[in-house]
């Protein structure tokens, strides 16, 4: 059978004859194409037929298809619709506004809106730090995106980038109970993407900057850090980055290495790439070479551009050169975050014993797990279908939720780096191992401790403007 | 006892000793001090006391203060807390982002994130109208001011506007079902106003301007309403013009006169003034002369600033000069957006029988409707506490609740005027008086009958996406 995922799954509405072996028929057809059958529901009961409801997962959307073909084919069953469950999920949006205020009566119109409402504003005309008790401010978070690096699919426009950003905006409320707003807008240029985050920052406690191609993303990030009084964080470069530091700590406590003595080949020095070594190096590693399409980066590689010239500056302390294959001999950690096909499985066998790999491009990883297992002794991805799945949601609820909680006026690299601790810190020692260094998505506890140590490392850097 | 409202209301938390008369006598001091004593509820029973927390409203912050410190007289009276309830109702803001899809499990998180998010993504890539099916946009409105001309309070800066946009929020979805989100804008350039609603539309399928000083927001909605495909609506300036159009036709019914025959005069030529003129026009108004403090606006005065000259050339059909109180002489109506004391007692003397006069300035009207009593047959203000309140929340939510239900282009005159009509028709006939001109502001009638003609009007003017 196919790999199938219910992000593939359709609910295909059937007339099916009131007749024995009718239904076994149509489950025996769907699994026959490869389907899998999930939940099956009567509509409604005719005379001498049934309506039902029945939902089957794919692998892919052809393959859905050809589950539905096959299901036409099958005597005494009518296909009366097949509709696509993931599209069902979008139908109008994923996000909608709720009140926290009562507006049934006279009363609560006066003091929610006018004439009521002038007091409060007048108390904020006083004193602007009133937004952060009286308004949503407190609770805020603006997602920001051009739609010009979305997932893989690349630049696909503001309309096309909004339901990731509601998704986004869902998880921030589900595990940081923070409200989180998509803002995706039409424009690509660097100076009105800035010009627009400042416009609107008032209403807003912090800025999550998502899917805005490099190295646009870096001056924007930088001059907006730079103007304004309230965390930015672009979600690509600081998630990654934090969630893979968090992932290493662990990993390296299994092989019984130290970070600082650890050898780390990465590829891919984009926005994800640069983060993460910078966030690898605040806590503390020394020995990172990065590595793009070309090989490693080093001081006086011809033709590097500006971002990828700093990053040899602070990066390779040998000055290390070759392929990626090359510069792996020997290291202890690898961390793609880069292309399939990056580094082989020759460049693994190259490394140091017990070596860490972390291959995280999405959907199809640097080098298949399938294809180094027992070579390396840890290997994380960022996919959810093998173990140690890297995955952002791990960090932003978190790190926006502590922020917010101190009314933080930045998030600086001491913050990243204990939000890191924090995720680790889940999994109890006992119970880490190869397969279990990165806690589920799902632990409820992960979020709650990223806040309280985003939290407390922000009163430490004196970033805080509210005590807990 | 002075004129007490519940805007002015504080939870008083004391604790009352256990003796016969101990409640009368804090009773009765609040009642001496002129407030209006409400809920009184225990909050803990001790050994020889009570905690109770009582409600009080007052005339203003002053009476407020009064009326605790004529209860901190009162012997065997401690009290423990003074809490201002319109302050309690605006802490943490009064919106909130509510998430319309599960996300409990792996499954839920694979159809609403990834990886299932990016076939909905590339749906909308390849159709960039499918983001109206797909995402929020079907149902979302922009709130967007740059806190220049927030209520009567004037330029008080994006922070103090967030309570009255998000006060504007709170009404959209609950009258419409609109979920419209506050956008309060650091600057007041209009070239940067419209480039932040230009670049943040495709994720929202109206924008409500609001609270932008004139004469600003005319070239900010001119400029709009050209540049986009979505609505585009300054409610100062439509809202209002809609609602008083709507109290106008009820009110010409009662005293038995037509729109068209009708001479009016307005003060105040403004936002609001110029907006109302031209929606009285389009409904088939013949004769209205504008006022500002120079009196009537005539083709030919000198020093018109632009507006007012363009204005001049569509009213004042006999181009008549002179004070507001000079002009009303023989006038069937007057409409009041201007300022406390634009007219007088002696103008109104001078109108037509059966007088219709609406004196809208807030909180204090340009002519008090006491000192006029008797003397004009219907009379309407913009307060909640004089019978016949001109409330924009009778216009906007059903406003986008039809131009989103059709997915309009714009709002066009005729379904300013469709709207107008409809919230007229919400008082049956036999119905109608001089009291009774316009619906109450809780009447829920009123926003779905103004949706269904604004979506009417926009399919007969050619501006729907979508039919119904």
């Amino acid at each position: 059978m196919a790999h199938v995922s219910p992000s593939f799954s359709a609910t295909i509405r059937v007339r099916l004859e009131d007749t024995p072996g009718a239904f076994a028929r149509l489950a025996s057809a769907i699994g026959e194409a490869g389907g899998s059958l999930g939940a099956i529901d009567i509509v409604r009961v005719e005379r001498t037929t049934k309506i039902r409801d029945v939902t089957v997962s794919a692998a892919d959307e052809e393959h859905l298809h050809e589950i539905a073909e096959a299901v036409r084919s099958v005597e005494g069953v009518e296909v009366l619709r097949v509709s696509d469950r993931t599209f069902l999920v979008h139908l109008g949006g994923k996000l909608e506004i709720a009140t926290r205020v009562p507006l049934k009566t006279r009363d609560d119109l006066s003091m929610a809106y006018t004439p009521g409402v002038a007091r409060v504003s007048e108390a904020i005309a006083d004193d602007p730090h009133a937004a952060w008790n009286l308004t949503i401010k407190k609770n805020t978070v603006a997602v920001v995106s051009d739609g010009t690096a979305v997932l893989g699919l690349g630049d696909i426009g503001p309309e096309a980038a909004m339901p990731v950003m509601e998704g986004k905006a869902v998880l921030f409320k589900e595990f940081g109970g923070v409200d989180a707003w998509p803002l995706c807008l039409a424009t690509k240029d660097p100076d009105e993407i800035v010009a627009v985050c400042k416009a609107v920052a008032p209403g807003f406690g912090g800025i999550n900057l998502e899917d805005i191609s490099a190295p646009r993303c870096f001056e924007i990030e930088a001059r907006l850090r730079e103007e304004l009084d309230i965390p930015v964080f672009h979600d690509d470069q600081h998630g990654t980055a934090i969630v893979v530091l968090a992932a290493l700590v662990n990993a390296l406590k299994v092989v019984g290495k130290e970070l600082a003595e650890a050898r780390i080949v990465m590829t891919g020095v984009g926005a994800a790439g640069i983060a993460t070594a910078d966030v690898l190096l605040a806590a503390g590693a020394g020995k990172i070479v990065g590595c793009d399409h070309e090989g490693a980066i080093h001081r006086g590689r011809p033709g590097l551009p500006p971002h990828k010239a700093a990053f040899a500056e602070r990066t390779n302390p040998d000055n290390e050169r070759g392929s990626a294959d090359e510069v792996l001999a020997g290291a202890d950690v690898f961390v793609g975050l880069s292309v399939p096909g990056a580094i082989t499985r020759v460049g693994v066998e190259r490394m140091a014993p017990d070596a860490v790999v972390f291959a995280m491009a999405n959907p199809t990883p640097e080098i298949a797990p399938e294809a180094i297992e027992g070579l390396a002794a840890v290997i994380a991805t960022g996919r959810s279908d093998y173990p140690n799945q890297i995955n952002n949601v791990l960090a932003f609820p978190g790190v926006f939720r502590g922020a917010l909680d101190v009314r933080a006026t930045t998030i600086t690299p001491a913050m990243e780096v204990a939000a890191a601790h924090a995720i680790a810190a889940i999994i109890p020692e006992d119970e880490l191992g190869p397969e279990y260094v990165v806690p589920s998505v799902f632990n409820r506890d992960v979020a709650p401790a990223v806040a309280a140590a985003v939290a407390a490392a922000a009163e430490a850097d004196g970033v805080a403007r509210l005590g807990r």
